[in-house]
């Protein structure tokens, strides 16, 4: 029997249930020498050991010399999927080994809900559930003040990484005009993905429906202020879906508040949010508490990446199925890390 | 100049405005000699005007005399849109009049909200901004019990008629197995429009998500019941979007409360619905009071359609564009007429 | 057992086991009295079965007086599916008696082709063949003079009928801007198809490739004429598909041989074409015998269609798998008989 | 001013006229320093030039100490599309060096005539064409004897990289379903391209239109051979896109000879083939002289890619546009240098 690589494993706060069916984890067993430690044990494990580690499955602080220690490494599996700076990237890139990340998984819940929200605030299906139960409906067109169609409307994405993409997709069935905004990528790749590219202010000035889908970056914190939201189509409707810190939460506020726009958002300045936020209160405003991407599914995804992209890996070739973490890049972000699942 | 083509106009409860917009009622009044009648008053109308008229816009209850008495008459538009047992179809089709319905209209605001009830119920939208704003929300996968998603799931259609037609599109980006079942369609029809044609126990059986879209008629009033909602799997959606009678609403009722299924409703049996209806209180049950069809867009569309068919019926041609209603099947349909836009 | 519904069956110059698969044809003869009779024979069956055929597979002869005797007559299965002014369609209609034709099984055959006439035109992958062949081919970008990509291109349809839309379909692929010309079809129904409804200048003046799928009318006979092909653009390719009567056959070859458009067509003026005829010598024109359609799978759809619309009829449904005669155009078709599948 | 960047370019067998449109060439010299050089002179270019020069055009051969004194460079644009063992990819790599390639410009054309060989094939497009010329055509269902449809039939894609991705956009009009096989890619990856990833022997024994769109590289040379053709079903079409080294040339003869498959290629075991090549009179199989992708058009197409991704270069981003060369597989290509173009 040949000898099985290793693997070390420390995901917190993932665990390995978490992210690998029954299945799939007897797999990750009977196929690999699954070395299961912490963020903090695993400078201290022994030096073969260390020396013959393939893959990491986590995110484990290194430092350059304990990376140099690494030396049969080849990927480190980021299953928070936020890149935090907390290992020396060019020295692993510099060698070749691969740093991916399985976020791509919540692209598909979050495009989900994020449409769920721009239909509830084209319709006010959230608003008039809770009037008819109060004995406040109104009934047929009277129920209907601002409502509207999405079909044959423009939609916007801001960010069109695997979440941009995946709201590209499950807006498909309303036929939009569908514009993106996403100064990271070439406009011949927006175009491959069904999406107009755009500059951002003609995404703010055109979209009816706007959605937020870009990560945090040392460039676009707080991009999106009292300006941008002016420039927006009167009842148009902004879903924030990826981080708070793109917008000023505040600005945002007021935009809703008078009546200019509709906003829905699963993200807040801060989490949990205080019960005293004015947010909770403010008509037009739809909530929700970070729950887009916290799917089972989603989790066990990531799972099934992580070993597709082993058995990629284990044959010589590069991983696919996670994104890379990319030299020019990695070092933009600016995401916090998650501490729960 | 040619005589312009008698319309006698008798659209109650719409009304010329609601249903043309500005520039397309200026259009119909330059083309056609428009006279504007009532139901009661129609019959009253001299024997010339009758005799000349060559299309009705409206749906006035005709004697067998009084349509005879109308020998120019090509085409009743039913702007109502439910054919009421008012007049003597089969006279009108021995002669070669069209009776056309411009109820297509409503099938893709309706269509549209259905899935914001899909997507609603799936994933607890209106739930969770109710949660929020009393400061109870969960946050994250706390907040995701019973959560699930739409890509890739069996959604059925239950009447694939215009309005399921539209549901079959807008749900496109989800990429579903879909099944249909609509007795009154030929299989490879249903199978043009992308859905796989089913008998009614395998739509109920294997439905994640089950759209109720039929009109009702002498055959399906209360088909639906107890049995029929047993048969569903688990967790799974009835997304109740044409009319009430199609269902036992009780037995519904029942079997959202035992927690077997979800259910969203945009029509009721009684409506207005009585203030304690137990409806109203129901958890797991989302509730729209007769509003997913009746938009401003949605009437001002009935208006495009009847231009479009005008212009058909004027060259000699059959309508395309609005409904036709056919022998067989125009007794069968049992919907109470709209008093209300 | 309860007596079967009669069916009067005469399909030539279809048989019925061109028509019906050996198991449906069993199907066919289990559910119905299925009398195989001929054009010539019907009239003389005895009065009892006259009376009793509830239905007719072919397109005979039938006088007045005869289609009068016919009582129990429901729908006419026209399975030669060109309307032939054989028979009082409108005592049919008056009477409620469908007439139906089965002519769009041809339509995915005849689309799929005329997709290929379009790459082979736009490629010249018949003459590459042939030149290879004589040894005489040109490698690599030698090779690809006058070539074109159909990607993003503008493709038109005249005529958005079966076959039109069968076009509209297989096309989907190359993305084009997809423009229509159809007189009879309303604006809203060619947008339903996916294709911009524009009027016959617009699409002759715009179309990179022009596919030409209308059925011969009254009105348009040799409708495109010398003037119709000098207002394409310059390398422009015309498919026929339909009927040669659409075109001015001469006025197409002075086209092409000029050097202005190419062309491909599958009909001629007169079939079998002389051997002396010039289009068998002319460059840039692409031949095929009539055979666009005549594959053994669209015959056998052929039945598959009809049992699919006795199944409705016998439940008191219309049909609809199969296209309905209408009044207004049946009197318009201008088709030859067909003798030979 | 800003200093312009500097670029090196020597792209042949390309010219920067073959690959810039005169505005694009315009923008490149306004924002760049272009220094037009050969792969025989860049080596003696002064020493400040090579330390400058941020970008080439070109695929030169490069030895590690040239390499080395070229301190700025950021990317290697290879125009050929070819990855030859010229220059030492490691090094480049360890120095965050991105080496790209533009060949997928040659992904639509090529997909374009594969769909178009595949139609030949079924329906014997360009053999009619030759009967009809030689007054030899048999008219109606005579001319169709072995002839397919496409819809809804079984494709299969060996391969599933950009080319291959192309062929599967081409022929979503036909809705088939379709199937590939891609060693170097995730299986996930496949599924989202909106195939089934499968297994060799699978692809072989269900497709029924089989398009070979891999690289040629040193684990796929001649991978297909007697045993492969011989497990396609009876009538299947083999369309040969990417490079003969793939197949087994004489083994797929012989099994198009025999009547059991049919085939189509673009490329061959020899180009220019010799005049006395067996292919060059085989029935049943269609040959195109390595015409596929020499459009002006994707020539052109390679500078908008190049330009789109200096862009971002420029910015500090990685390349998006172009295809980067891996580690893991850029010394796995067998393929010949091109030199025409």
């Amino acid at each position: 029997m040949p000898e099985r690589p290793v693997i070390l494993a420390c995901p917190l706060p993932r665990t390995l249930p978490l992210l690998f069916a029954p299945d799939l984890l007897r797999d990750l067993f009977d196929r690999y020498d699954v070395i299961e430690t912490t963020d903090e044990a695993l400078p201290a494990l022994p030096d073969d050991t260390l020396r013959e580690a393939r893959y990491v499955i986590g995110q484990p602080p290194l430092t350059p010399d304990l990376l140099a220690r690494m030396e049969s490494l080849r990927c480190i599996f980021n299953v928070e999927s936020n890149l935090l700076p907390n290992m020396p990237y060019e020295d692993a890139f510099a060698r070749g080994v691969h740093v991916v990340t399985t976020g791509a998984v919540f692209a598909e819940p979050v495009a989900e809900i994020g449409l769920g929200f721009a239909l509830s605030l084209a319709r006010n299906i959230h608003g008039a559930d809770a009037d008819f139960r109060r004995g406040e409906e109104r009934w047929g067109g009277d129920g209907n003040a601002g409502a509207r169609l999405l079909t044959g409307s423009t939609m916007g994405i801001l960010g069109l990484g695997a979440l941009g993409q995946a709201v590209a997709r499950v807006v498909q069935g309303f036929r939009p005009r569908l514009l993106a905004h996403d100064p990271w990528q070439a406009p011949s790749v927006t175009r491959a993905h069904g999406a107009e590219p755009v500059d951002l202010d003609t995404l703010l000035s055109q979209s009816d429906t706007l959605f937020v889908t870009a990560a945090v970056t040392s460039e676009n914190q707080g991009a999106l202020g009292a300006e941008s939201f002016a420039r927006m189509p009167n009842g148009a409707s902004l879903i924030l879906l990826s981080r708070a810190g793109v917008v000023d939460f505040d600005a945002l506020m007021a935009a809703v508040r008078s009546g200019h726009i509709r906003a829905a958002s699963d993200v807040f300045p801060e989490e949990p949010l205080p019960l005293d936020h004015p947010v909770r209160s403010l008509p037009g405003f739809l909530l929700s508490a970070h729950r887009a991407g916290a799917l089972d599914i989603a989790f066990q995804r990531m799972g099934e990446m992580v070993m597709e992209d082993l058995a990629l890996l284990d044959r010589g070739l590069p991983p696919q199925a996670c994104k890379r973490a990319e030299r020019e890049t990695v070092a933009r972000f600016r995401s916090r890390p998650v501490t729960r699942n």
